[in-house]
This record gives structure tokens, C-alpha cells and sequence, in this order.
């Protein structure tokens, strides 16, 4: 299984977890941008935005519910946080497998990127 | 009513509207950041990410689907794409009602603001 974040779920690589349940898994960003950097992915393999089908609506929208709880739990709700997704080489994504960039405790610019 | 993006969606201030359904609404920003940059937004007016409930979750899974179907009818999905939210002050949100930023056509850089 060539898939990082694949490799990740199935605990065959170390990842610094923060949260899991049946369909989602959180975990700390390798190369942080922010004091905090977590990447919130589907367990399900998809790679991209553009292999979306109409069936992945529920799981994408667990995503942002994910993000937001743990944004409250660090304490970060109030000041604000920032969520991204990257698509392709245009978009600066690096891993094949979906995932929601929540960075927060610092103030971010405009535009992102 | 106060907010911006519901007074758009309710058709009392003019848009570049480029998607509708019952559910989400898109349309140009005003300020582009890049060669596309798109708005998609739920029409039930939720302020931010902390305000989130589970019962949301379907809705917020449309954004994603609605970008990525955006995008592809712009031809960005092949060179790819990126998509942001804002919450509060620190993530730069500026109108508070939730919405998805789709920006594309040219590349974006890291990290993300």
C-alpha cells in the first residue's frame, strides 16, 4: 500500500493521532505552519477533490464537524482558525489521499496562498 | 436582515451567481485572489465553523462537491485547485455566514497565508 495516510490509519507508520472514529482520523502535521497544524482526512482512500462522487457528501461534510470540534477543544474557536484543502499541483498538494488543513493560533493572511 | 450573502442569496443585492440548487449557492468574489475565485456558500445562514451542529453535516458536505464540480467546468481540475474557509478573526473571515473560497488558475504557495 504505497498510500501515506493509508499507511497512517493502518498504524503502519507513526503519526502523532489527536482523533479517530469509524470514518475520520486527525493527526498532527508533520511540517507545521501554525502552533497548531492538524491534518483532519476520510479513513476511505479518495485522492483527490476531483474523485469526488455524490455518495462522499456525507463523509466530506463529517470533515469541517471533525475540524471545528477539535478547534474548540484547543481553545481556538474564539480567535479563529483557518481550514484548507489543496487539489493538485495548482492547489500545493503533496499526499493523494483528501485532507482538511486546520491551522490555527496565529492570524493568517490574504490571500491563502 | 443584516447579512450580506443572505440578501445575495435572496436576490436584494447583485452577484455573479454561477451555481444554484436549494441547498448552495455560488457565486464571484469580489475581490478575485486568483484568475477563478468562487464562492460557494449554504443558504441557511450558519455564521461560522464553531457554529456547526451534526445535523449540518450533509449540508456542509454539498461545498465540496459543488467546488469540485465548479472546477471542473472551469478546466482547473487537471493543473488543480484550492479551496479555503475562514473562521473568525485570526482565519480572516470578513462575512459571517459560512463560505467555501474555490481559487484557481494559477499556483498557490505554502502555507496558506
Amino acid at each position: 500500500m504505497a498510500c501515506l495516510f493509508c499507511r497512517i490509519i493502518n498504524r503502519e507508520l507513526p503519526a502523532g493521532i489527536v482523533y479517530e472514529d469509524d470514518e475520520v482520523l486527525a493527526f498532527e502535521d508533520t511540517a507545521p505552519q501554525a502552533p497548531t497544524h492538524l491534518l483532519v482526512i476520510p479513513k476511505r482512500h479518495i485522492a483527490t477533490l476531483n474523485d469526488l462522487e455524490a455518495g462522499d457528501q456525507a463523509l466530506m461534510g463529517r470533515l469541517p464537524l471533525v475540524a471545528a470540534r477539535l478547534a474548540k477543544e484547543r481553545d481556538l474557536a474564539e480567535d479563529g482558525y483557518r481550514v484548507v484543502m489543496n487539489c493538485n499541483d495548482d492547489g500545493g498538494q503533496t499526499v493523494y489521499h483528501i485532507h482538511m488543513h486546520l491551522m490555527g493560533g496565529r492570524r493568517f493572511t490574504w490571500p491563502a496562498g
